[in-house]
């Protein structure tokens, strides 16, 4: 693509007789939404008027449109950005956003992720392995009860032990009390296995309060955290990691069902282009409903941007069996963090509990790099 | 309802069979995302564990399932409510969120419009008719020829002209240089007209952007701004307009189409809950897709809130032409705005524009309060 403009695939349902009208509007509607009786101005092409690039027939009224919009459109704001590439149209019903390749010059702003794949096996001392996650919940224990699960994880090998997605700043339990024990669990874990796992607290709130978590978690030694960028808002996450925090982030995709957008588009490559460090989303065979297909295209998305950012890791989570473990790496490869968290906790003690954890801490790590 | 749950309806695709285990399961995943054999915990219920209060049969295979969660569960926290809402659940394909009752006392918190429908009529001096808008485009002019547009629209009589949402702080249009503009169009205007047209700038960016801009705005006189919660994040809406800013905002619908909930949850219910003062939407029958049952749904659900905060404004646009007033009102009635961009801004002279604004604002004017 040339320097000046971004390439932005859709899938259209149009007939082949209207496409082309189609593809225009859709074109116009996401910069200078006027009709093109309405732009009197020549200057506007290149500026903020793009072009069609292809139309590709991919079955009955179902088309693959291509388009190169203006980079100028899009003003390098993260915040813009999102409307040049589905702001009005996502209220359309005949569009979903299937693919997007910023300019080079927009990767550098956004800037991706900053420790990414290759920062996430460092910090876990997991340079030939894939690497392992779980979860602390229910929500509705106290900081102490987490802190005790932490602890157990940490005792059997985890790499991270994360929060849940849903952990705020509860009454019942409270962000820095829940980070300070955790994190306490964690080195104490340490000094009897000699490893360190690293617990990463939920980042959440509007912006001061994010800001103010994210101090908080620094000051305590926090060395990863995580965020839910459609909850937060996704410029939310870029300013955070453009102006304000030093350790890696593992992006949650809570209330991104946005169906319109193709996972692969925001999962795989908004969310690293805005910052992740590595990415959880719903595996194949879950709870939810991604197909194979899917899950192999958010990781290689994940894995091989389509511009100039780092790689992010790969975070297949979401109802996965501490049994099926050589499988779903067998599926991915070992440049993968599996994230299971259920399937240890409905574990009736904690005996249990950590004979499951230390099971699928072994057999991620058995897993053979290069597979 | 109780003041210590929220009422959360869904539509759920499942069997007869199947769907109390279904309804269950939704439950659980908005806030412990465990299964019941893992909540070990009975403090639990109550704290993060709701209840499902209806199943209630809309056709084949189609519930309307509603539940009561825990207000406990939100941390009263505006990012959490979103993920007790529809987190984890916004990724399953058969879930639809149909609507939201929050607690009085999280309605309080979140304190929903400022100023609201009665604001907006008042800062208008339309305490008996209807209300007028027009957006400022297309993206790609100077910050001179949009005040020029302004000019014309304000010499005409419109109640509101805004940004197009696309509109950033672009070097060939920078949000100073536009602001001062389009202001300095709209004073003098009222000096020959005797009448003052409100511009309202649309503030966009990471939050610190957002910011910046609308304490730019305030301290040039701006006395109503535009935002786009989905793009910036609904949480930086409600913390931009709980602490920083004392004008009304208008929202704008951009990345808000998720199907997977429902035009009334989001635009009439969740965006006046968390600030917005009047909200814009695809009205029937334009280039987006809502049906007539929806728009009347989302007016509705916008003046008469289901928690008790101050009605806001209902806002069609998107297509609506300017000699379709009186139909588009006789549906609506007064207690609207009405946006109408494109079919002005096609006008092939400035004397065309003029006098389709001149009909616009007449034509509103007319329309007899009460209807």
């Amino acid at each position: 693509m040339s320097e000046s403009e971004l390439l932005i695939v859709y899938r259209v349902q149009a007939s082949s007789d209207e496409v082309e009208a189609r593809a225009d509007a859709l074109l116009l509607e996401q910069t200078v939404e006027l009709s093109r009786r309405a732009l009197h101005d020549p200057g506007l092409r290149g500026l903020t008027v793009g072009r069609v690039v292809a139309i590709e027939a991919m079955g009955e009224d179902d088309f693959r449109v291509s388009l190169a919009q203006p980079r100028s459109a899009t003003a390098d704001d993260p915040a813009q950005l999102l409307n040049v590439l589905f702001g009005n149209s996502s209220l359309q019903p005949d569009v979903v956003l299937e693919s997007v390749t910023v300019t080079d010059a927009q990767a550098l702003i956004l800037g991706g992720p900053r420790m990414g794949l290759a920062g996430l096996r460092r910090l876990a001392g997991a340079e030939n392995r894939a690497m392992t996650m779980t979860a602390l919940k229910p929500m509705g224990l106290s900081a102490a009860r987490l802190a005790a699960l932490c602890h157990a994880f940490a005792l059997e090998g985890l790499d991270f032990v994360k929060d849940d997605h849903g952990l705020a700043d509860h009454p019942f339990c409270p962000f820095v009390d829940r980070v300070r024990a955790c994190l306490e669990a964690t080195l104490r874990a340490a000094q009897s296995t000699g490893r360190r796992t690293r617990y990463v607290p939920n980042l959440i709130g509007s912006p001061e309060t994010v800001l103010r978590q994210a101090r908080i978690a620094r000051e305590l030694g926090v060395e990863a955290v995580m965020i839910s960028p459609m909850v937060v808002g996704l410029p939310v996450l870029n300013e955070l990691v453009r102006r304000h925090l030093d350790v890696p982030v593992i992006a949650h995709p809570a209330l991104g069902g946005a169906l319109r957008i193709q996972p692969r588009a925001l999962l795989g490559q908004l969310f690293p282009l805005y910052g992740a460090d590595a990415v959880i989303y719903p595996n194949v065979g879950g709870r939810f409903s991604y197909s194979r297909d899917e899950c192999d295209a958010i990781a290689r998305a994940l894995r091989r941007p389509n511009v100039p950012i780092a790689p992010a890791l790969p975070t297949p989570a979401g109802g996965i069996k501490a049994d099926k473990v050589g499988e779903v790496l067998g599926f991915y490869g070992a440049e993968t963090m599996l994230l299971i968290g259920g399937s240890l906790l409905e574990s009736p003690d904690e005996t249990t509990l950590r004979r499951r954890s230390r099971q699928f801490v072994e057999d991620v790590h058995r897993f053979p790099y290069g597979n």
